[in-house]
């Protein structure tokens, strides 16, 4: 586009903007542009040389590549389309409306349409949503030289070169070998000797958070997927698993902040209605959870109305309570997430819990117990120290089982280190303070 | 180690052992091993080769390598040393205690002593004390022959040879190459000319979070890290990028929950003394936080005790203040830890927080003040409804501003997102609430 180009560097200040588009990284440029309208963006692409033009355009956030798609003119669209790597070309067809799907996918070459309907067809979040299908395969006969020679023909198309993988006639993965290998091995060993056979690998259905999980724990640079019937059909490589990771660790800790959990985007961009429906859901239904807590006050009535001083202990102890089940929750949702601990393992923990809670119960009732005597005599300090007690203990044993029995209902754990557990064990303190106050007081 | 191997295939299912240890990955063998006794681990080493056991010993946690460092016989410790990565042997030094150092150092050769005293000499979580000397690099001067050829021979000792580093005579960073680029590049073209110029650093005193931000960022297999004098002292790989991406979500997610936020090891494997102490701290500050809010109810009696139906809305009230405060902590703590926001964007957020959570208030008033009617008449379905808006929007404020205050006061804000928020926004929900009743209900 030297016609674009040039009319640009009329301009004083162009000539420094148009040297930078070439030499500044696309994640740099895609920032800068994301900032703009679509059709100013759309006037600032052609600036750019081809093959960085497609990096730049994979980098934008899916919302400005649609914007982009309704504004750039047919031609340059096509070219751009061609140059993107495959994951994120499907990723930006399955967020286009249908209407403009069916504009755009007749310009495209066959094999990238057969491409997008097949990465479009996974479920959200699992490895065949997030995997490329631009990988480097070898037949396992070729020599250490040959295969050098290989990957070097199919690097412009591939993601990576760095992890070839290598299958049979029926693509069937045989192995792995990595472009290191390759390179210090003997020029004429067979590539079947090379890889390392029977490799790590991850299916089209599996979550993303296991091939995420594959990925960090073996450091590998690349996952190969697998169908069905064990043939390769893409791979997914480590700085997708980096966002996957970051991704998810955005949404266990919204969801434990007590909003719905999913933002499409970021919170700087994001719309006041979008903000209103991420948190409206949970902030209504817990209204309607604490109205258990209410309503266990009402049914004590009598007993605070003869004793009014326990009101003054009564937030400290459903606090503490539900303080002390959103720490066990949060242990038990984090060692969940990152596989530390399994959903089978909750009686091994068990025992555990009740110990550390027990011991932090009773360091919580020794703190409490001279405000109680000075605040309300001995008997209000009996109270308040038994309960704390319980109450501790309590909230424990409720915030570290239910991340378990979330799970075992196929819900996000992560929820439950959320409000949920805080109002679960605030109905909890509730009923157990005023329950021993009454046994103890009398009303 | 023949004579340990064969000793151990005497035994029937041996065999089996041995060749999977031979061709398992390090991961996986490693998890197996740290079930195990130091004493019994220290006897199933030998059975590996040794650099498949120097990989494994890298993956073993550290408190692991440290017991075996206190059993493994000399001349053995010397060899798996050795061929350990450099950032590995450096974490491994600062986990032991003195003395050990003292024994095992004079072992080492000089420039591995040196590596060791250089790595451990950088504070803890900088880019400095996660990255390794292991890096590959090229001069300017080299043609893409000489640099592949080079790079084949760095090979065995490089972390990774898929970026390499060109610099100049003083060890100044002026470049960097990809070896995809230097396979596909012609053989008698200059590193000079196929390096990429001015290429993203980081420095060795930079927050671990800044470094994984930008391999994240850009996609990078690695980054190189800088001294104070601009030359290049090591690299960053993306697999350490990614363990610091998760133990960065774990310490966020834990501080959320109300612990201290940093648990050495996994929750499976803590102490009872360890879980002890990660959770005392908040638990039995917040109590003495608490007291506040209880002081605040005492100061309320005479309006309490004259309408006592007020008290069935308390918990709801400051159930809602503080799960709008959680709801917007966790988004602005969320939003810095990725970059989204930044410290000073403080007051760019602040009006769109007011419509969003004015519009929540509204809300939950409409929802509550039905129940309001009913349980209490229309003055006190007044009471709580004007309460309601206003805490919601309070706690929402208090959310948003604390992590924007915590950063400013360079402590963690994620924090913020813990019950620090809900604590603070209950005391408001009890002043708010009474006071308000006061004036509407007289007392």
């Amino acid at each position: 586009m030297p016609r674009a180009r040039s009319r640009c560097l009329a301009r004083d200040d162009c000539g420094l903007l148009s040297s930078w588009l070439d030499d500044a990284l696309p994640a740099d440029v895609a920032d800068a542009l994301a900032h703009l309208e679509p059709a100013q963006a759309a006037r600032a692409l052609p600036l750019l040389a081809p093959p960085q033009r497609a990096a730049v355009f994979g980098y934008l956030p899916l919302h400005m590549q649609s914007g982009l798609v309704a504004v750039v003119p047919r031609a340059a669209l096509t070219e751009l389309l061609e140059h993107m790597s495959a994951d994120e070309r499907a990723d930006l067809f399955n967020a286009l409306p249908s209407e403009q799907c069916a504009q755009v996918l007749p310009a495209l070459a066959q094999a990238q349409r057969e491409d997008i309907r097949r990465l479009s067809a996974y479920g959200q979040d699992t490895a065949g949503a997030i995997m490329t299908s631009d990988y480097a395969a070898l037949a396992p006969g070729l020599t250490a030289q040959q295969a050098v020679e290989e990957l070097r023909r199919i690097a412009p198309d591939a993601e990576t070169i760095y992890n070839a993988y290598v299958i049979d006639d029926a693509r069937h993965l045989v192995g792995v070998v990595t472009l290191r290998r390759l390179i210090t091995a003997a020029p004429d060993a067979l590539v079947a000797d090379l890889m390392q056979p029977r490799p790590i690998v991850a299916h089209v259905g599996d979550d993303q958070e296991t091939v995420a999980e594959l990925i960090g724990r073996y450091d590998f640079i690349a996952l190969p997927i697998l169908d069905a019937d064990g043939r390769l059909v893409g791979i997914v490589t480590a700085d997708d698993a980096m966002d996957v990771v970051r991704a998810e660790a955005t949404e266990d800790a919204l969801l434990a902040g007590g909003t719905a959990g999913r933002l499409a985007g970021t919170v700087r961009g994001a719309t006041i209605r979008q903000l209103y429906r991420l948190r409206v859901f949970w902030l209504v239904l817990l209204v309607f959870g604490n109205i258990f807590s209410g309503a266990g006050i009402a049914h004590f009535e009598d007993v605070i109305a003869a004793h009014l001083p326990l009101l003054f202990f009564l937030p400290l102890l459903i606090a503490s309570a539900g303080n002390a089940g959103s720490q066990s929750a949060t242990l038990m949702v984090r060692a969940l997430a990152t596989g530390d601990v399994r959903a089978q393992d909750w009686s091994r923990m068990l025992g555990r819990e009740v110990l550390v809670a027990g011991l932090l119960g009773l360091t919580m009732a020794v703190a409490i117990s001279a405000i109680g005597l000075w605040r309300g005599g001995p008997d209000i300090a009996t109270v308040v120290a038994i309960t704390m007690v319980i109450v501790v203990l309590l909230g424990s044993l409720i915030g570290m089982s239910l991340p378990f029995a979330l799970s075992k209902f196929r819900l996000d754990p992560a929820t439950a280190s959320g409000p949920l557990v805080t109002s679960i064990a605030d109905v909890a303190g509730v009923l157990v303070y005023f329950g021993i106050a009454r046994v103890v007081l009398g009303s």
